[in-house]
């Protein structure tokens, strides 16, 4: 696993040197330095676990075959593109947010004399995808799919922070949008699909498949994305900050969480009107007002009951899959995030 | 002329309309909403000569011969791809600058309730590109290519973006950077690839013509795009301001303009001194003192001398060319902007 992870970073540093090498652009010393130290300051600093899961996934459908090394490298150089794609949209997502620290140092537009060039830079970022495809992949018989794959996938996270961005508004403070409808919209489009099924996809392509024929998977990573997300939304409020490794506002910050969504759904009136009157409040008495009737609510037994449920219904789906290879990719996804903790 | 327009403008609403019930995403009534007003803010309104000289150079290319409803759509479907990528581009250039205005209206992030949204709206607007494509392109034989050909551009573009920011880092101003070869870097990847190049690559592509054969044309084109932003740059300062429609603020901005460049290549010692002093500031009695210094070193003759030189070569390069529609379409590119006073 460690040793998975070191060939992983040495594909990070052959991708970043070609970059800074790319003939489309004639570089200075000044230009190749800002790259770099950009790079080296949003892409490689993750859990790196989409990344990381192209090549599990990859040797999962080969089942358990060898890898040639350039196999390796092509599963790596995909997985980097996923991972590029997440920092590109962290470095947006937190000039919008006018967030202060992202994996435990400043947001880099928070970085002295970066500033807003980080919003250009987040472009480049972004930019960095289609290059990296285009030297590793142009001969490829999949290229086309995996620049349509890329393509639709950032459209759909952009549409779902785009969603997410429309229904809480500055100044709008609304809780009556909130809906379970609502909120699966925008998790699914804003992290599934990148999150989850992108990987996978990636994997299929470079073992030859046809992701046409794999709508079913695709269906079934993105009831996982949004699992995944309602327990990132359960542990904001109820897991350890320790274990997490930060505090959740979600409440403070007034965002449509699955827990607020179950909220307005089980309450009565007396207790809506304590929602509206305290959630999206900064000030701590507001905030446990909101948490002692979440408690009120038991949310944390509906929650447990939901993960059950899901994990249940993503066992039954997985396994009327016809493909054992593909039903192992899916199990070991599932089994990554059932029960976490973290 | 007019007729043109109005049928390029046709095929705006067609794409809006697509784009507004693409089904890679869910749509509600306040997310189409949202992206059909963002749309009609920033994409139509400017001068649309990129995306109708995408017309244009097809029609050359097929000598006069009349064009099908299909290839007319299809050209004005590229060209209008170039306006996306152009509303992208300032869209997001307006907030790193802090802009207050854009084709005389406020700019998009300015505008009450949108703030920093227009950022993921930027985003929007860069991925219709390929949804635009994807769903007119995606059975021809060019249609990687064309993903390619729109895929490098951008990285040109927001790689020049790159160079101007960083050389004009807020808190310091440093005039010994300023050379011609930086000036000439940014403006040929900030600006001449995809105003220039990019239109005239689109019609060769749907002409079916290989772009490998036309590196050439790319030389004469970016060469083009480099004296258009020589222009533009001479203008701001002694152009007409009623005729440009707007009043020039290079010199306040510390914009490394081709003047200053050239002022800091013709000055003497004592001259450079009156330069490092007041280039760059706010106060009118330093840009006034710019300004005469400009006319002390005969920049306008400079300039005229410039563009004299600048259209002989142009011409010599396009008269060198085998292909006469080639000639036709880079003949046209440079009437349009030969001694242009606006």
């Amino acid at each position: 696993m460690a040793d998975l992870k070191s060939t992983f970073l040495k594909v990070y540093s052959v991708l970043k040197q070609e970059l800074l090498e790319d003939p489309a652009f004639e570089w200075t010393p000044d230009s190749r330095q800002w790259v770099e130290r950009m790079l080296d300051y949003n892409v490689p600093g993750g859990k790196l676990n989409r990344g990381l899961s192209v090549i599990d996934s990859y040797k999962l459908l080969k089942e358990g075959q060898e890898l040639t090394e350039e196999e390796i490298f092509l599963a790596s150089a995909l997985g980097w593109c996923i991972e590029w794609l997440q920092a590109y949209f962290l470095v947006l997502d937190d000039i919008m947010d006018s967030s202060h620290t992202r994996r435990g140092q400043p947001c880099w537009f928070r970085v002295p004399k970066v500033g807003l060039i980080a919003a250009n830079d987040g472009i480049l970022l972004r930019n960095h995808i289609p290059r990296i495809l285009k030297k590793h992949f142009r001969g490829k018989a999949y290229y086309v799919d995996l620049l349509d794959l890329f393509n639709e996938v950032e459209f759909q996270t952009a549409s779902g922070q785009m969603i997410d961005l429309i229904t809480t508004l500055e100044g709008e403070k609304d809780l009556s949008k909130y809906t379970l409808s609502l909120h699966r919209r925008i998790v699914q489009y804003k992290t599934a699909y990148y999150s989850f099924y992108l990987p996978v996809a990636c994997a299929l392509l470079i073992a030859g498949e046809n992701l046409d024929n794999h709508i079913v998977v695709k269906d079934i990573l993105v009831q996982m994305g949004i699992y995944f997300q309602v327990q990132d939304d359960y542990l904001d409020c109820f897991g350890d900050p320790e274990t997490i490794g930060k505090i959740g506002t979600d409440i403070e910050d007034f965002k449509c969480s699955w827990l607020v969504v179950k909220a307005l759904e089980l309450c009565n009136e007396e207790q809506k009107k304590v929602l509206y009157e305290h959630y999206g409040k900064a000030d701590p008495a507001s905030v446990a007002k909101v948490k002692v009737l979440y408690n009120e609510l038991k949310l944390q037994g509906v929650f447990t009951e939901y993960e059950n449920e899901s994990y249940k219904k993503l066992v039954t789906s997985i396994e009327a899959h016809p493909s054992k290879p593909v039903q192992a990719v899916l199990k070991s996804f599932l089994a990554k995030i059932y029960k976490r903790q973290k």
